[in-house]
């Protein structure tokens, strides 16, 4: 069976959600962030030496890296229809937004979590920042349009993927000038599986 | 034919890397940074709206990311057996390690980059990035061991991913405390098709 080695409150939160999107048989090993520094516990090391959240264990196996988890969970677990295949017209279409969620779209969101805890010894970045948040939520917002999910107007892989950076566009109080990605945030959590993957996997504050 | 979109002393040139040394046909289209601010020209905008490089172009369709790009590259011009495939045992570690060089492996970098702006006013965030820094470093050295490559012991897409991140270690200082990393870096800066990508696309001094 799946293991899922769950930090609280952390992007692993989508993973629960993925695997309760599909009904998968999983089971949740739990780590609790530090209350003082908010970081993983050491425990996590002992899984993978990143000792970073999440990791997925199956058939031996240790996966790292989100989009790497969920496409391992979306091969195994889904229906055939679920995720595009390499032969589709549109395939680098999903895989260009599989990586951009992580490797492009939350960096400024992240550097503004850093420029935070310098206060106003950051404010020559903040500009860089501002404009860098603007730049990729105005990209997803014309890659949604009018559509209701990011990918063939159905609920894919790539919504797992870039929930966190609505989620992190809502934290930063900048997603409601996006309606349209602010409108899917929403919706993404009044789904069942969304609602019950906080309640397996406890609180996840990021983006309320 | 492939059309490369070029920013001088980016990403990109890992782009032009894999296609001399896949022997593919393509064609250049070079942008410069700004002389004052460094930031890519807005020119880039009107090919993609996110106004970042690389951008690839291929029979009508514009794919972004420079995992996707390597990954469309090697589908369109590998042979069969430079890649694994779906079906193979060791897949997802390709998977996991093309996701984690933008993922994540990079990220301290970028965040001592930012930092280095700030000067003396980062200099709380700086055991972080210094800790974080080791961290994946310390990964990476370790996936590649006594390996001459990190995947199946040759030349992958994998490479040229992650040579970003050695590159950046080396503007830090700190690759050479790694030495298997560090002279996997030397070994890639002496391929030829790495020297015919300078030689293309222009300097290249990250890591230099």
């Amino acid at each position: 069976m799946i293991k899922i080695h769950h930090l609280n409150n952390s992007r692993s939160h989508r993973v629960l959600w993925l695997l309760e999107e599909l009904n998968a048989e999983y089971e949740i090993i739990k780590y609790q962030r530090d209350k003082f520094t908010n970081l993983a516990p050491k425990e996590l090391k002992d899984i993978h030496s990143l000792g970073k959240s999440p990791v997925l264990e199956h058939n031996g196996k240790m996966i790292i890296e989100s989009a790497a988890i969920v496409t391992y969970i979306i091969d195994q677990c889904a229906s055939e229809n679920f995720a595009p295949i390499i032969t589709d017209s549109d395939y680098y279409q999903y895989l260009e937004l599989m990586h951009y969620a992580e490797g492009s779209a939350i960096m400024p969101f992240l550097l503004q979590l850093y420029a935070r805890f310098l206060g106003d010894n950051s404010k020559t970045l903040q500009p860089r920042i501002t404009s860098e948040i603007q730049n990729h939520l105005g990209f997803l917002s014309t890659v949604l349009g009018k559509n209701e999910y990011f990918y063939r107007n159905k609920f894919s892989g790539v919504d797992i993927m870039l929930s966190f950076v609505l989620e992190a566009g809502k934290m930063s109080g900048v997603l409601q000038s996006f309606s349209n990605l602010n409108d899917l945030l929403a919706k993404y959590q009044d789904r069942d599986a969304y609602k019950k993957a906080i309640e397996l996997g406890g609180k996840y504050s990021l983006g309320k």
